[in-house]
């Protein structure tokens, strides 16, 4: 294939996925939005979300013009400003692809809500068509992306030499250092509005006043469930989309390394842009997917899920081996090239090596979900310890994170060691593209939860029938296998990503080799690591002032609005009573409440906080490596990619199952559970003991843990970009 | 000076040490007991805690024999069976040593209650004695062991050539492998003991049953004072016998290496025996410090030990400026030799680096006690979140303890640079040394905590007015300055003495260099970091383990035991209401009741659980260094090393800073705080909040958290035994 065809298939490929995100969104659009109340309440969600991403932006856009200037005058030895270029479209891509997939989740959630009155499977549906316009979103926008830039650059370079070629993709790496930066704002941004929201709401509301949790009358109430969109929702896009570039460009970056040492120089091209065309044929499978995701009227959701991800995956498996075959014809030299053990691969080794990062993000997927799976062993264990009390709930739930930690890493491990054995660096590269080459589909159903988990707020804030909200709790539940395997998906490749751009880094910088015995390399890896817990602290902290900023406030409406005052009493009375059943006074007492709460002021203060304390945390993983790099040495930089990489990743997996196991023992607890012959269920002491941990959990699995995987990535392509200066210095 | 010199000044300390060990151990034993009472619980304890060490004592017997057998059969390449020996020389004097500080501890503190019975000071004079009894035996049984192996290895081998200096030295690194496996499982092992045990009866007896700590009603009560002296006392003088030789060894290692290139045997000769002299004049420093703590009937007793420690510290730095001159009488050459960045060094220059690793150890405990300290900023901000609730106390104390990282991490790398620039790798170990030679005073001083606490415990249990307890609470109080500059010592040289091994082990295994871009690495980096998350979740996990065990004893004597049973019943009327006020029919049922609780029980099962679960984290030390050392060769053992080493020093002192600052909230809160016009004390919503928090912490602070230094230290010294067999495989 000529490198026009390649990347016209790319950006073939990202323009398919965008013309499917359009036919679908105005799909959404045209489905019924229900009454007047659900519109509402609906709007100040999505106007809520809308006014937080927008502000975020504007703060964003000046972190992007800064950055973009220097790079413009320092980074690369040459062609600075083409670096400034790709990193500005790169963020404007990640920016969008959060704004689409956030404006249709909102279209979406009241949509569900409706859509629940009537049937489960007509919820199911519209929830999963506003996941899969999200899912091909970000991967439209992330081919289509790459696909414009090479396009531009090999016209204006010519990239008719593998030294062209590899000029390109170092131009290129901005666009992933573009989407790394958005990302990391939006996760830690979004994640500390969802969780001070939450947290807030949940402790003045539910622990506080007894009221339940979405209730009309706690004013934090919009604030929590604007939260769910920016931060499940626009901060996932972001977060996804960064990932899947990140993994693509990493993997064009060792391909061009490849490129210089081929005589054939087709093979070359064919090996640069093979992740590309891999990533195309996703989309396609993704797209024919989706088509499957159909049940009959009392068919089981969770199989319809299941058969389109099935469906895609067999597509891409099948695809990718032929098309590999097709690209690949010959054998790939590898001497001369950094970070090869073997003399030479194939095809069929690379191939393997994309099987190995699927079976690899798989089974990290399978044991989080042991280990964090309601019912199973490990979460059993902490309903159990929790019958003495908080502590032995924390306790064993931070147990339990920090042990979940071992066989991923193994797995990890191995999976490492294979890919490198069939394909070396590359090999290591192409099983991250292996994993998040379906991202499309894979996201699809990863954004159910928080669309479903709106329609849930939405029917409660409107006080629909219960058998709507439990239509849409039901909804919440199903897929729980799918996002523990895209949590797989998430670690796996931002290791073997933030790897590959190390590995590039290390070409790029001119190293032989990084001694990790050399004081230097560990004083760097001592810092790397620390990055890491201290970038945790930070947003965990965020989250834990913001929701007493949102406690304060609610209290302070509690107190100094009578209305909500004099219900928030007749309330407590008549708790797990419908409203019908209340004597005459006290309905009335009630009905005067309703639209008393300020829900703006909360909106505003979860957003304030959110925006201001976003910005240390995401200025510290840009500036560290900068300064490291300058003041300690390519040596010392390395040591700090290889210590943020291997400490951020364990964090992120003990934060990420921690909170998620504790979130599932309280969970199993509300279901109800027997101990040592005593039934326990909500209300009794062991529930209360499990919603501490659930709240204590809610900050590391939802703001801190997330964005590790993304600070990983975004360090090591700083240092990439970096490596020109640095190895000139 | 003649190696047989400088051999015979080190037994010659070390003698010294022993020698005031028993003077003072006696002068101990002839202070007065107290009354009947108090020597009766003063005896449970003493037989409780020597019953669990023979109990731990006999299976680490089984331990040793093996790894001994399997070290003569395996280890070096030739003459295994005397790293065999001094493994086994190595073990027993760590058990040795803490067993001496235990005897001691047991014995002095029920004679510093009963000091307490008169002054406050004649309490601090018994308590210091039996602290500085413990620091002197550890120091003495450190020195005197290596000096005698030394004076039979050098008789046996001749030591008359640089070579056979090295190979005495590698055959040495078994001492310090003895001492670090008992060390670990005597941490692990008396961590879980002591924390179970506290927790335990935390939980069932201030929580659920609302009696004070240390009521003799409490069946755990007993347990929990033994727990202090096996975990606190026995747990920590193995640990600190661990580092003390620990950083000898690893200086004396990195010395042969340099002695192979020095043309002038003697100056060579000097490099290796070095710290051993320095050690020696520690001890020498300690000694006299110990005579400059003594009180005025109205002194301050903070004043007295900060005297003693400051008197030492002088002389130790004048002492060593001069010896080192002396004896480095030349200026080193280090070409050829692996690690170090300068031609040469003179003595000069590695003084400095002895005086960089004091001022790094002391610069850490500051950071460590702005963040843990009552009052301070940090912990003042957990005490205010606590007000929303135990939620946000957990997540305020996650998020200080992995901020606190950052700032001894720095001090930390700027210290490795620096000492590196003036001394290469052989001043890293030395600097090392720099901050444990004056581990007999240092010692002494932290030793105080555990006699104290013991003393009160015994007062309460005796019934002694309030004002003895009074007396020991503030002997407990004080030395917190001091004792956070131990943990700084603590950490800070675990870091650089697992430098300095694994630098050892780089030079042993004969790799020019492990680059940390090689998968391989990365993989061996991921395993060693993961390493430290799972020991660290065995060790949690066992004490939540032991603390539920121990509440279902105490639960089943107080519903089976008629006679408990009535008294709680009548001490939950009077509450805070000293018994002599009770009316007549009350005081008989708390008099009936009296002797009835089954403290043996419940010390029976602290000792089982705590040998059961020590087994696992322990065994994993050991053999994982093996297993990948194997099956994945030299370079991803040595990423092992590297990972363990920095995931492991964050995660420690992550777990410690958190553990003491939720401490010190609930003490904070325990002494009264204002919050927004509104005071707070015991008994009070946030008081209950802080109670879990410092629940929580106990666990992290001190079973998982200290073990971790000496985790990476185990594993680094294995990793040079093997390292023989590696290379060679």
């Amino acid at each position: 294939m000529t490198k026009e065809l390649m990347i016209g298939l790319a950006i073939a490929g990202g323009l398919l996925a965008l013309l499917y995100v359009i036919l679908r969104a105005l799909w959404i659009k045209k489905q019924p939005a229900g009454m007047e109340r659900m519109q509402k309440i609906a709007s100040y969600i999505a106007e809520g979300a809308k006014a937080f991403l927008r502000a975020e932006y504007r703060i964003l856009v000046w972190f992007v013009l800064v950055v973009a200037i220097l790079l413009a005058f320092t980074a690369g030895k040459e062609s600075h400003w083409l670096i400034a270029v790709s990193f500005i479209v790169g963020a404007l891509a990640s920016a969008l692809a959060g704004y689409i997939g956030m404006t249709v989740a909102t279209m979406a959630n009241v949509r569900t809500t409706e859509a629940a009155r009537y049937s489960l499977n007509r919820a199911l549906r519209v929830a999963f068509v506003g996941g899969s316009v999200m899912g091909l979103a970000v991967v439209g926008l992330g081919l289509l992306g790459i696909g414009i830039l090479l396009l531009i650059y090999t016209t204006y370079f010519g990239a008719d030499t593998p030294e062209e070629i590899q000029k390109i993709m170092n131009i290129i790496a901005g666009f992933s250092f573009g989407a790394s930066s958005i990302a990391l704002f939006a996760r830690v941004g979004g994640g500390i509005y969802t969780k001070g929201a939450d947290v807030g709401a949940d402790l003045v509301g539910k622990v506080e006043a007894g009221i339940p949790e979405d209730h009309p009358l706690n004013p934090a109430t919009i604030a929590d469930n604007v939260g769910d969109n920016v931060g499940d929702v626009a901060g996932m896009g972001a977060d996804l989309f960064e990932s899947y570039v990140g993994s693509i460009i990493s993997a064009m970056v060792l391909g061009a390394a490849l490129a210089l040492k081929q005589s054939d120089f087709s093979l070359g091209l064919a090996l640069v842009f093979l992740p590309l065309i891999l990533a195309a044929l996703g989309i396609v499978a993704s797209l024919i997917g989706t088509f499957f995701v159909n049940v009959k009227e009392d068919g089981d959701p969770q199989w319809a899920l299941n058969k389109g991800e099935l469906v895609a995956g067999i597509i891409y498996l099948a695809g990718s081996y032929f098309l590999i075959k097709y690209l690949v014809n010959g054998t790939v030299t590898t001497e001369g090239v950094f970070g090869y053990v073997q003399d030479s691969f194939t095809a069929l080794d690379i191939w393997i090596a994309t099987v190995i990062g699927l079976i690899v993000g798989i089974a990290i997927g399978f044991v989080t979900e042991y280990y964090t799976g309601a019912g199973k062993k490990p979460v059993w264990e902490i309903v159990k310890q929790s019958i003495t009390g908080v502590a032995t709930n924390i306790i064993a739930g931070l147990g339990l994170g920090m042990k979940s930690t071992a066989i991923p890493i193994l797995i990890l491990g191995i999976g490492i060691l294979l890919a490198y054995y069939f394909a070396g660096l590359y090999g290591i590269a192409l099983a991250a593209v292996g994993m998040l080459a379906n991202t499309g589909i894979q996201l699809a159903v990863d954004a159910y939860g928080p669309i479903a988990d709106n329609a849930g707020g939405i029917a409660e804030m409107s006080e629909l029938p219960p058998e709507v909200r439990a239509r849409t709790d039901k909804l919440d539940a199903v897929g729980n296998t799918t996002a523990a395997i895209g949590k797989g998906f998430a670690i796996g490749s931002a290791a073997l990503t933030a790897l590959a751009f190390f590995a590039a880094y290390m070409t790029a910088v001119g190293l032989a080799y990084i001694d990790i015995a050399n004081p230097k390399v560990v004083v760097g890896l001592f810092i790397g690591g620390m990055l890491a817990f201290l970038f945790s602290s930070l947003a965990i902290d965020a989250v834990g002032k913001a929701a007493m900023a949102m406690v304060k406030e609610v209290r302070r409406q509690f107190n100094e609005i009578p209305e909500l005052k004099a219900a928030l009493k007749v309330i407590s009375k008549h708790i797990d009573e419908p409203v019908e059943k209340w004597p005459e006074e006290d309905r009335k007492v009630f009905e005067q409440a309703e639209g008393k709460a300020e829900y703006g002021k909360c909106v505003e203060i979860a957003t304030t906080s959110a925006l201001k304390k976003m910005m240390i945390p995401g200025l510290l993983a840009v500036i560290t490596p900068i300064i490291v790099g300058f003041a300690g040495g390519p040596e010392m930089l390395g040591g700090l990619l290889a210590g943020v990489l291997t400490t951020g990743v364990l964090l992120a997996i003990f934060q990420a199952n921690s909170g998620a196991a504790w979130d599932n023992a309280k969970k199993m607890v509300e279901q109800g559970v027997e101990i040592d012959g005593v039934r326990y269920g909500k209300g009794s002491e062991l529930h209360k003991a499990t919603v501490v941990g659930d709240t204590v959990g809610d900050p590391l699995k939802d703001t801190s843990g997330p964005s590790l995987n993304i600070l990983i990535k975004l360090m090591s392509v700083i240092a990439l970009i970096l490596a020109g200066i640095i190895a000139g210095g």
